[in-house]
């Protein structure tokens, strides 16, 4: 209920849908914005229409962009010689907000799955082999999350890639920066210590 | 950073100034938003611009509503000798979904506070008094905070319309329901033995 008018309440349902918001802080947000409503809920909705509008993947790497080229493939300070894999535009983010990798990327936009009848088309694998091959790229840096199928998919990538002379390599497995070792799994701690190294 | 788009950061930045959310669960609803662009951001865009351009505060009692009338005051069904009076309109939703007032409200927007500058004519004091005047009102249910701003404020409205002859009544303190004492402050279990009644 929200006092009880429908246009309002349609909007607290919609915001309702949102990741990390339920009923009670969707009602929250939409009071906060009737609060606000010059100073926030008009630009945000104004914001969130043309981004909307103009949102697409960018034509080289998929990443989300409303631009044609988005601003990663669009920089010339960007090498070109490595590429990073990522699953979705959420890791892209991720790595870009690390900070750490100054080359270029490929969004999948998914990981091969036979039982979702997800094979190497569906996730454009054979659009990755040919861009590596043209744009001379040697080194392809596969940051697909550290689960059966980003595995299974970062393997076939590896041997599709095979041929184009590329190095191909995964992100490191071990402790997490910070990480204590009481909180770890099982797993991880097993790769850690099979990965150990000199000091 | 948003892969870095400069209008999808905005709109992140946009939605991260919403209660509940962060940096990071803002992103997170963006990159929800961007994958179901059709079905849910621009209905939500379109929502959220409707509303802020029409809503504004009921004539009669202050609620939030799009139309010119809130949905409480337009319907014939609720009372009309009875009005609860509300700090905000928060208060006002909390009540609807409480659903056990079947009155109307009176909005006050706020609570006196000497420190604040905010007297009786800030809150709509006189309005409120003239209200229960001309509409007949037979009981006023004062559902303030209970703070030190919400009984000041409640007590001062107590005396104003004493002369008006309504019933003046304040919601009832004690534990609250599901509630156990472990958990209960010293304050409420202290207000709750002295309204102690007998079984």
């Amino acid at each position: 209920m929200a006092g009880d008018d429908t246009a309002i309440r349609g909007l607290i349902e919609l915001m309702a849908r949102l990741p990390g918001l339920g009923p009670r802080s969707a009602r929250r947000a939409v009071l906060a914005l009737l609060k606000r409503r010059e100073q926030l809920m008009t630009p945000l909705a104004a914001a969130m229409a043309e981004v909307a509008r103009d949102v697409r993947d960018c034509r080289l790497c998929g990443n989300l962009t409303t631009a044609e080229l988005c601003p990663i493939c669009a920089d010339p300070a960007r090498a070109t010689a490595e590429i990073c894999v990522v699953e979705d535009v959420a890791g892209l983010w991720a790595m870009e907000r690390a900070g750490v990798f100054r080359g270029r990327y490929h969004v999948l936009g998914g990981t091969l799955s036979a039982l979702d009848g997800i094979g190497p088309e569906e996730i454009g694998l054979p659009r990755l082999v040919a861009r590596i091959a043209q744009e001379g790229v040697r080194e392809v840096i596969l940051a697909l999350g550290a689960t059966v199928e980003g595995q299974t998919t970062a393997h076939y990538i590896a041997d599709a890639l095979a041929p184009s002379g590329a190095r191909v390599s995964i992100l490191a497995r071990g402790m997490p920066v910070g990480g204590e070792l009481d909180y770890l799994d099982d797993g991880t701690i097993g790769t850690a210590l099979q990965a150990r190294h000199p000091l």
